[in-house]
């Protein structure tokens, strides 16, 4: 029997979180599927752009820790949050870490409207928000990571109601088909997407419109009777977030 | 900015896996979901069952700890090994213990021929096999685990060919529809289940028949054109099984 338990003690756990978002640069713009990187003040990797996340507290629940370190970079709750997966390869990192990583779907307007009071905080200072297609070089295998995240994401979002994690409670169907062309990387046929929209069952349109340059829009909102996110096995206790 | 490096010591990752098969405890009894558990001969929960697994060791990917605990119950590679999920919560253990949990899918057939090998080694002695639908006492949250590697098998049987995992290279139609009533918990209508099948284009008639009480009844293999598992965002080097 080998001495299993001195060679455990030499692993650490790690909980990072990869934050995405769908969001316009101009009001005119096609919509671009985005996250948040935090610039590293420390050695490995010093000064290279990582993922947001840290060690995890003894006391503290997976999720809990997921959560916190969305609240500290964004300051935003999240809309949609589950366990991606556990990355412990042997030499990911100059110690024996391992990983535990959530994902998280964040609404566009509501990181608009955190951002100005972020950039007054100093803990935001490192952290900058990057088109997923364009990514700078990355610490440890976070590259490898994100390449994962948007895998499943661009997976689940054709058996799943997944993007409307990142819309606002009312929405148009342009918006929709929007969200999803920025997660496929390709153009969907409006009437096509329409079609297939309205015959899923999944919107319940509204009474109202959105008005402007063009003709006005109807807007939708989600059907709730379906369930939006798997959650995982999570207990009641590791669910509640402080 | 806490301490968070010291209360990461305090954590420690341990690897468990979920090893599941579909066998038939006589020749012409309808085949169950099984597992094996092992019988604990330590303090917490000291003589109770629980899932196979143990301390990662520092210099082990975490997909060769699982690998191992497979090969180490039951003597066995798996056809389908797969992370199933990190279970953190704080009080699921007296100390602070992360269980990165993988499951297995094992052929009967496979099971069978090692028994009576491992019968004779002293690390086996503490195994049994357990129908999944009468389970004893399980330490820590192995219960709540179980269960959901059980929800993810049912949901996954839907639109994937997992329940192939637990088949030889060449079976009937009727072992299919067997292995699949076992999963789901319920009967399904053989000629309904016949059409569905062949409809998918899963499966590859072979021009041998199996014979014996009844007619005789094609044997089938799977369409291999079709990726069996999702196999996660792994590096060649944590796939490399030792």
């Amino acid at each position: 029997m080998q001495t299993q338990t001195e060679n455990a003690d030499d692993i650490r756990v790690a909980v990072s979180t990869v934050i995405l978002t769908v969001q316009r640069t101009t009001s005119s713009s096609a919509p671009v599927l985005s996250l948040p990187l935090v610039r590293r003040t420390r050695e490995p990797f010093y000064d290279q752009w990582a993922l947001p996340g840290g060690w995890l507290n003894a006391h503290e629940n997976l999720e809990d820790a997921a959560a916190r370190t969305l609240r500290e970079t964004t300051g935003l709750a999240p809309s949609y949050l589950e366990q991606l997966y556990a990355f412990g390869a042997v030499r990911r990192s100059p110690t024996r870490v391992i990983s535990v990583v959530y994902w998280a779907l964040v609404q566009a307007d509501a990181v608009a409207e955190t951002t100005a009071t972020l950039h007054h905080q100093h803990d935001q200072e490192n952290v900058a928000w990057f088109s997923a297609a364009q990514l700078p070089a990355l610490a440890f295998d976070h590259a490898d990571i994100i390449d994962y995240a948007l895998w499943r994401l661009r997976n689940k979002v054709g058996y799943s109601r997944v993007a409307h994690g990142f819309l606002p409670p009312e929405f148009t169907l342009a918006d929709l088909r929007e969200t999803y062309e920025s997660i496929l990387g390709k153009h969907l046929d409006p009437a096509n997407f329409r079609r297939q929209v309205e015959a899923s069952g999944s919107l319940i349109p509204t009474d109202k419109f959105r008005t402007g340059a063009h003709r006005p829009a109807r807007l939708y909102r989600h059907n709730s009777t379906v369930e939006l996110a798997d959650k995982g096995p999570l207990t009641p206790e590791e669910t509640k977030t402080p």
